[in-house]
Parts: C-alpha cells; sequence; structure tokens
C-alpha cells in the first residue's frame, strides 16, 4: 500500500450562491493530480446551490420548522434536538440544517441530491482543470452509542462508496468476513483531520488512495441502509 | 493546518502471543518521529495479548458461546449475528471477536482494556525507541442507518479522544454549536484507507495531526455514551 496525503486547500473565499466551486477549488489550487479525490464540505456545496434560509436572527429556534420541513420522519426529539431522516435516507440531527459557518440570520439547508453535486463538481473540475478527479461532498454527524461527531460522506462522484472486499482473502488464506467498507466515510473522516471546525478550510486533497476505488459511485444508492436490512437499528 | 501524511508500516511479522508490539514496530521502522500517532490495528494487540481461544474448526458456530460471554447486554440477534455491548461498554458485532486474519480453529477477543493497551504500546515505545508518539488502538466496526463497516477507535494513549471545540468561533464569529469531534475515531478511519483488510498492514503512522490534541486521552471514559445521554439511541 502507498502513503496517503492529505492537504488542506486554503484561499478558498465565503462562497456566495451560484459561485462555482470548481472555479475556486482551481484557482485557490495548482496541485491537482488525476486520482486525487477532494473532500468538499457540505457547507460551501450548500452555499454555491443557494439552499440558504433565512431566519429570525433573535429567535434561537426559528429554523426549527426547517427542520421538520426538511425530514421525511422524526425519530427522536429532546429539548430543541431532533433526530430525524431527511428525504436523501440520512439520520441525523436537525435533518443536516445548521447555523454555523453561515451569515447570522440565515440557515443553510443540505444540497438536494448530494451526489448530483459530487458529479458537478467532478465534471467542472475535468472541463476547468484537466483533472480526472474523484468528489466526495462531507458533513458532520453524530451516531449512537458513541459521543463527538464525526465527518461522513453525503455524496459522492469517481470512487466507489463502499469497497466491496468479499471474497478476498486474508493474509492467512481464510475468506475475509467483513467485507463492505464505507471507504467515502473514512475518506471524509480523515479530511476533517486537516479542517478543523474553526479554520476556514472547507476543501481536502486526499491523495494516495487505491485506484481500484474508483468507479462511478453513489452514497444514497451504497450507504443508506434498506430498514428491513438494518440489524443496527 | 498542516498535511497529513499516512503512512503504512510493512514488514510486522505475524504476531505470537506475548510479542512486544512496540518492539515489533520500532523493528519494521525508524521512522518513527515525536508528534506522529501510530495506529494499531484490534488484532495484532488482541494476538499479543494472548486474547486467542481455541474453537472447534468444523463449527462455524462454535465461537457464539464466546459472544455471549463477552457480552453485558444483547442488543439484536439475526441469524448468527449478534449485536451486544461488550464490558468496555462498545456496541459492535459478535462482541468483536472475529475470525479473520487469526489462525484456523482459533478466535480473537478484544483485549480486556484498549486504553491500557496503548498506554503500554505508547511506553514502550518512549522506553526502546525514545520518540513520544499517540497510539490509538482500531477495530472494524458496523453502526446503524448506514452501509458498510468503518474503523474506529478502541483504546488510545497520548492524545485525547474528543477534540472539544465549544466556545471556539467558526470562520464568521459565530459560536460553534457542532463541537465536540472524535478525532480518535477519524484517526482510525484514516488509517484504514492505507491498510486494506487483505494486505498485511497493522500499523499505521500518522503524521501532522494538530499538537493542540496530544495530551491525556481515553477512549471507554471520553467515547462511551451513558444511555440517558444518547439521544441517537
Amino acid at each position: 500500500m502507498n502513503a496517503l496525503n492529505i492537504i488542506p486547500v486554503e484561499g478558498i473565499p465565503e462562497v456566495r450562491p451560484g459561485d462555482d466551486i470548481a472555479d475556486l477549488i482551481s484557482s485557490a489550487t495548482a496541485d491537482l493530480r488525476d486520482g486525487d479525490c477532494l473532500v468538499v464540505t457540505q457547507k460551501i456545496v450548500s452555499k454555491a446551490e443557494g439552499r440558504l434560509v433565512d431566519i429570525d436572527p433573535d429567535d434561537p429556534l426559528s429554523h426549527k420548522p426547517l427542520v421538520e420541513q426538511e425530514s421525511v420522519r422524526i425519530l427522536r426529539r429532546r429539548g430543541d434536538l431532533i433526530i430525524s431522516q431527511t428525504s436523501h435516507g440520512f439520520v441525523c440531527a436537525n435533518a443536516g440544517i445548521d447555523l454555523s459557518n453561515v451569515e447570522h440570520g440565515q440557515a443553510a439547508l443540505l444540497p438536494i441530491d448530494s451526489d448530483r453535486s459530487a458529479r458537478g463538481i467532478r465534471d467542472r473540475l475535468k472541463a476547468r482543470a484537466g483533472v480526472d478527479v474523484a468528489v466526495v461532498v462531507s458533513d458532520t454527524f453524530g451516531r449512537p452509542w458513541r459521543r463527538g461527531v464525526t465527518d461522513v460522506a453525503i455524496g459522492c462522484a469517481g470512487i466507489g462508496a463502499i469497497a466491496d472486499l468479499r471474497g478476498t482473502s486474508d493474509a492467512l488464506g481464510r475468506e475475509l468476513q467483513v467485507t463492505e467498507v464505507a471507504i467515502v466515510d473514512e475518506i471524509a473522516s480523515a479530511a476533517d483531520l486537516v479542517m478543523g471546525k474553526s479554520a476556514n478550510i472547507a476543501v481536502a486533497i486526499v491523495r494516495g488512495l487505491d485506484s481500484a476505488w474508483f468507479r462511478r459511485g453513489n452514497v444514497v444508492e451504497e450507504i443508506v441502509r434498506d430498514p428491513s436490512d438494518d440489524l443496527f437499528r
């Protein structure tokens, strides 16, 4: 296996509705190579796609009706926190809506189709910069049983969401049992380590990934579990 | 933020009970530096600590009594899969017992105290190689709502399990809402990207982490959720 480099992309300006993320990335860095995987945070994708809604800046609960609107199913409520399932199928706090790193008086919703968002960035980077890169759109989610949030993938393009190791054998020649690795979630988590929540780093380059993973991919199709299939639920 | 390098450590031999992991690592690589974080897979830690149990190689269910014995609470059963909580507090499939990458006729149990295992490796690397490194012990877990497994931390030393960003402000000066990042889980996931499940890579070096994260850390104390506090549960 090769070493991996995870490189923060600095110099991306504050993103406005209508901005082209691929333009901003290729203006910020000339260091893009075929086979790189770009991790782009949901926040700037949502901003570029105009997924911003005005809320009452003096009412700390004014985004709550948006959470209900963006949810197809409410799983839990406590105080002003809601755990729900979004139209994409993601289970997360407050339907992925948050207020950090957006202008006061605004809330950012998730992209409507985050896999399509990833494909758009990948396609425009190919056209604009001539590079064949994978793209992962990341967001910050909590999870059951374990404290602390981690970054996961909500969209991908040019890379499989899951690497299927079924049928390959381990170092001792036994067939592997645990087989389907959510590599896009691991990539999103890895990229978060160079972003920091308070630094203005919204894009990172992950360089050195296994080229066998580069294929058509889709987070919603590959990662969202059918409830009937989910023993952990 | 700095770039991160994730370097697989090759040349670690098959680990036997009684082996010293720190010895094996420092024999395999001279490239260890103060401030590195070593990620070591549970499998070799369990082997070195002799957490191996003989099972009937001809009975595919012979490890199931071990799963019950290693569990303090069974959450779900389906077919031969059990989701349970271990004595450490981890919720995972089959109490973390698996049969891949161990000799036929044996099963590997989780380390008894995986934070202590991490501390032991860290302390012995300091004594043996004179380097001040953090250590994360990783394992491969499933999770609810999302397909695919990811690597998470089951033990750590010399690094906080959680980076607490409460009170810091975002790039627009707003106080951050999402605040406690499970950095050791993100580090374990990042390292898995250079390990592969079938390659014989059981150790990786993560170089370039924020030095502010290096402190006393403990996965069981910091990451395992109090059930009463777990809205996702």
